[in-house]
């Protein structure tokens, strides 16, 4: 029987509790890959002593950061929870790097879209190229964002690590930390424009980068395309909920004065580099239609 | 016998090992004042459960935080340890905060005036109102500054921390960290004017918030008034070093170029809150001139 690469891989996947590290997790026993999940509890993970040691126990052949600080119920308990947020999103990514480093050890990061703010002046999405333009360095950002902005930074330079961006992700399971769970649920939404990312074809993208051997670096990981609040609650009234009205704010001023308490990042990006590189994630209409389509209701949110 | 107020104190010092934190230790010893000092291997520092845990074992009356990365031989270090220089001065404090939040412990951190650039506009010193312009948030600083900025950061709207800015510590005692030491053996120096805290004036005034019961806040913890690098190398020359000639980059393109990796803050700070508290420190020329007729070389630096 042919053994596939893959089954000779070992991850150790760090924040696999959490929402993107459970869907990392998920992908990974499905692909029958071997992993050992990491907590707190087991090591200090801002020691990175304490995190080299536990590598060279474990001898992973790939380590991935899921871990990572998003205030509950929303990115605004980060203005309260500064620490933590500083910690998970911008030290972490440090100290791993550090661990990594000195095993000799490959590695990706879960990082963020939420670095940007708007579109290029033509429209076009930002690219990987692009410098953040929502951030500490421009002080215009949520705490959230200059953290994760931080976390890139603190990157830089390293040799072999992918940085992988995720945006709003959404999937077709109801949960609190969906973005469609969201728009069904919030009282009042704000019209934007946005990349959002189909969760379980995040981490399947993620993957690909690591087991089709493309190079390190950073990547928009987004559904291509972008996609405005309105047209996503036109696609909620066409395939899951056709009698639900929706409210909206009438501006940003509106948004920030009513609900929010730190500017939020509405981005477009740029995934032409992923696709480059030969991984293709669905059109951002097509995925969010297949995910209304498949939608399953949580008990309680 | 009068039993002095401060004999009831007990001190959870942190950060003893250090230029700072060693300063501190004697001075507590000194007044026999009751002192426990933590090092990392004590407990992890960046988790705030275990150091809440260890001050209610250990039950100070206050907590000082000496703890923090500076960089060696320089700042330019901090450009390179990213991590550490993250964790140690911007996350610590914040992890601090949230342990003596909830034991309700008063404590002091150390700051720095390195957050701000020059003077303002009419030559004056910055005050504690003033806001850093010298951090992440102006993109201009050292990564050094930006993280003790946002260490300030996190402290903000903390109800009983002193933050204790100090600004280039020297003494008469030859230290790799003592600025005197620095410019008697730089092989050319930028002439800049700042505020600089005689290190042993610097923790006796620190200690003096806390002994005096001064209110809560940030201090400028600097001898009053500011000095030129040439000012400073009269005074070398006139007290210590007779025979010894100094040389000058011609400007600070001259330094960035030759000498460092990344901008150093020189700034002038405004002492006059510490004053109004009743805290009095020696003028700078004054300070300057007892460290280098009491000058004690180091066998070897």
């Amino acid at each position: 029987m042919k053994v596939r690469c893959a089954h000779n891989e070992k991850v150790l996947l760090l924040g696999a509790s959490g929402y993107v590290g459970s869907a990392f997790l998920r992908l990974l026993k499905l692909e029958r890959i071997e992993v050992v999940t990491l907590s707190r509890s087991d090591v200090n993970y801002y020691e990175a002593a304490a995190l080299t040691e536990l590598i060279r126990q474990i001898r992973p052949t790939f380590l991935i950061n899921a871990a990572g600080y998003t205030g509950k119920p929303n990115v605004d308990a980060c203005e309260v929870h500064r620490s933590d947020c500083l910690l998970g999103n911008a030290a972490l990514p440090g100290v791993i790097r550090q661990a990594c480093e000195s095993t000799d050890l490959p590695w990706g990061h879960v990082s963020s879209g939420c670095i940007y703010q708007g579109t290029h002046s033509d429209g076009s999405g930002f690219s990987e190229q692009d410098p953040a333009n929502f951030d500490f360095r421009h002080n215009n950002c949520s705490f959230y964002s200059g953290c994760k902005a931080l976390g890139e930074e603190l990157l830089e330079g390293a040799q072999q690590v992918y940085l992988w961006r995720l945006r709003i992700p959404f999937s077709h399971l109801d949960s609190p930390r969906n973005y469609l769970s969201k728009l069904l649920r919030y009282e009042r939404l704000l019209e934007a424009r946005n990349s959002v990312s189909n969760l379980e074809e995040f981490v399947s993208a993620c993957w690909a980068c690591w087991s089709q051997r493309i190079p390190y670096g950073k990547y928009n990981v987004t559904n291509p395309g972008s996609i405005t609040t309105g047209q996503i609650v036109q696609l909620i009234q066409q395939h899951l909920c056709p009698e639900k009205r929706f409210q909206f704010f009438s501006d940003e001023a509106d948004f920030m004065t009513k609900a929010a308490k730190t500017p939020r990042s509405n981005c477009v990006l740029d995934t032409s580099k992923l696709e480059a590189a030969g991984i293709y994630m669905p059109a951002v209409q097509d995925s969010i239609i297949a995910s209304l389509k498949a939608w399953t209701w949580a008990d309680s949110i």
